[in-house]
């Protein structure tokens, strides 16, 4: 039987599927239409699609997994990659926020954010919850590379990079939500910096939007025993029941680091069904702590990964989060199952879907889901023997193995170099911004 | 004014010299006649060797460096990569000890290491202390690949897999020295396994002989809290203390891991001079824990870096055991700067130099040193903007950005891929042994 006319099929590959049975095929792969995937099988289960594909990708020696998926970042922030270093989180962000305000514009924005997207993309990210200052140049840009996103208007109560008020800020997320709503690469969002930075009052404000329709809401919470500290002594409680006395907690919410929660702050994340991005390396460069990432899975709590930005980085690398989460609470809880391999790739595919609301359409190679997908090399030196693919993709595989990358279909990344835009221009563009960025904190 | 002729010129690269200084070159190369540097300097200073090069190679991108250097590996245990995962140090080695028995002969044993060097050598590692079963066939390997390593006889007082007697492991571990003294591509070694797998008469014997041709002395050591357990219940004492008792620690002896000391055992450290090789990826994947590297630097112990095998890695990445190094303690100790950038760099190429008695041949580029060089692409996307080319090194660069490798002068890796082995055949030859591999744990 030949089935009807694909744009794609991908043949002889393993496939990681991260569906709910985390089933492997050892020689498969997927059919493309419109898009979506309309078959994931063997060998023999694709045959029948393959006489009418306009294209068929023989992908001998790779791995096809879904497309990995970024809950925390700051991808602008790639402007300030290795300018601050060595520095403890408060120090470091008074820093960070005066570099920011010298350079950050609509169109720097848009400049950092095709640099921090276009180097995540090249490594198999294809979505990613972004955080920065002006969310309509960070749609433009995940557009421009093909990717999706997750953003939306942030709140902070200083005047930060825009000067802009809070009840502008206000504006301008009602404005997003109206701009993006329904869009299948948008997954709209509120986001307020954090409950040392916004008040309250703001907080709630921002949730009101974010209710009303339906979207996410990202706040950083518990990222340091300073932020713990601060919160107590303004609020009488520590972040996390700051965060639900007000009503913020529920399964919209991604709760970016948490690297400081006492037992019952586990338990009332588990309760609320919230989010928390695992930002493993940022939490150890910026001396942040070690999140209890054992104890929150252990109690339930939906955990995803992030890379958070740059300029605490200094790259914008998942592998390098997805081995850390496998491995550094095995070290830190001298453990040595204390987070299952699986467990650790369910965090940056499926779980993270769920947790951007969009389980339905990608975090998967499922039929009927958006083909979002990446091809891995698994043919070099460190892929020599493999005894199974997870193992490999968790504590071998790396950024530098991902070959080619599909968004619905749509080949954005191929043998390593993006297809939709000229990498080069832009690094030239960053390079001629880079002597006023070095001045910016002389 | 004209320079003699020399076979090789690099110019137009930042240059990382790793010299007492940590002089930093912005636009700058070397000159290399007869495998040593004979200059290294500024574009200027470079220019009257060019016109009598032999090959000038543009650098421009690029940032050369030192060839890493790895003080503690077992290359051959690639064949057993991710074979046995989530088990805790003891179940894990009952297991690796019974594939490695099926397994290992001398030519597995070279085809394994084959295997692990040159995933190295293709990532900058241009020497490694390895600790293998079969050291003439780990030399052997070396040499085809042209890479450096310290090794030597083994010891172990179980059977081990070859069930060689304490009696034909010190010939053996004689015939080594006699074979390999005074070569510039071996540093021979005596390597006991651990005190918990070596009686303290059999540790100062390979002692005795290492002593008398004035070699290294490598030995795992304080891995694991059962390990200290052990040794404790076993002779009253600490790991560190029973090593110091017997008289085992001075300035040529190489500790692998000592993940787990106390105070006093870190000042035993500091006063004998030994030197610690610090395996983080290994340590965390294991759960042996998080070693005190800031107390161990703060007391002056001379701290370097491994990869351990690929069993526990489960690549050999000495790029991330460098990040870590850089930034684990960070975050272990809530301290942003518990290790410095610039010291971490140290770590894999001058302080590893000198902890292999081998720090006035390699181990920064200097005039007069052998020139194992390591060109480092900085024109991708995680590379720009770039303020300081130490930090970009330590906390974004990775692997996959090295593009070329020389060995005294001899280019062993080019645009990537090696130049002497044919890593096709290595890697088939892997592949054909997998099912074997497999069914020896079954
Ligand atoms: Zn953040
Ligand atoms: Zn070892």
């Amino acid at each position: 039987m030949i089935k009807d006319a694909v744009e794609l099929v991908i043949r002889n590959a393993i496939v990681i599927t991260a569906d709910r049975d985390r089933r492997v095929i050892t020689d498969g792969g997927v059919a493309v239409s419109q898009g979506r995937i309309v078959a994931v099988g063997t060998a023999a289960e694709l045959a029948p699609w393959e006489s009418g594909a306009a294209r068929v990708l023989d992908a001998s020696g790779m791995i096809l997994m879904p497309g990995l998926i970024n809950t925390h970042c700051h991808a602008g922030d790639s402007l300030f990659r290795g300018l601050v270093e060595d520095l403890p989180l408060e120090a470091w962000l008074q820093t960070v926020w005066k570099a920011e305000g010298a350079i950050l514009n609509a169109e720097t924005s848009y400049l950092g954010t095709v640099l921090g997207f276009a180097e995540q993309l090249l490594t198999g990210v294809t979505t990613v919850m972004d955080m920065f200052w002006y969310p309509h140049e960070t749609v433009r840009a995940a557009r421009a590379l093909g990717m999706r996103v997750s953003t939306g208007g942030i709140f902070f109560d200083p005047p930060g990079v825009n000067g802009h008020t809070p009840e502008r800020r206000i504006a301008e997320a009602e404005r997003f939500f109206a701009d993006f709503s329904g869009a299948d690469d948008v997954f709209a969002a509120v986001m307020p910096h954090g409950a040392y930075t916004v008040s309250p009052d703001t907080l709630k404000g921002a949730r009101r939007i974010t209710d009303s329709h339906g979207g996410l809401y990202s706040i950083h919470a518990a990222e340091t025993r300073a932020e713990q500290a601060d919160i107590q002594a303004r609020y009488g409680r520590s972040v996390i029941r700051h965060l639900d006395a007000h009503g913020l907690l529920d399964q919209r919410t991604v709760l970016a680091h948490c690297v400081h929660l006492d037992d019952e702050e586990i338990a009332i994340v588990a309760r609320t069904r919230a989010v928390v991005s695992h930002n493993p390396v940022s939490n150890l460069k910026l001396g942040s702590g070690i999140a209890r990432i054992p104890d929150m899975l252990a109690a339930g709590v939906r955990v995803t990964l992030g890379t958070d930005g740059a300029i605490s980085g200094n790259d914008l690398d998942m592998w390098l989060a997805l081995r850390l989460a496998a491995m550094l609470h095995k070290g830190a809880n001298e453990k040595a199952d204390a987070v299952a391999t699986h467990q650790a790739l369910d965090m940056l595919t499926r779980d993270a879907a769920d947790a951007l609301g969009a389980g339905a359409t990608i975090g998967s190679l499922e039929t009927g889901k958006l083909a979002d997908m990446v091809l891995v090399d698994a043919s070099r030196a460190h892929a020599v023997p493999m005894f199974d693919p997870v193992t490999h993709l968790v504590y071998s595989a790396g950024k530098s193995d991902v070959r080619h990358v599909f968004l619905a279909g749509e080949q954005v990344v191929a043998d390593g170099r993006l297809t939709r835009v000229d990498l080069d221009e832009t690094l030239a563009a960053v390079r001629a911004l880079t002597p006023k960025i070095a001045a910016s904190i002389a």
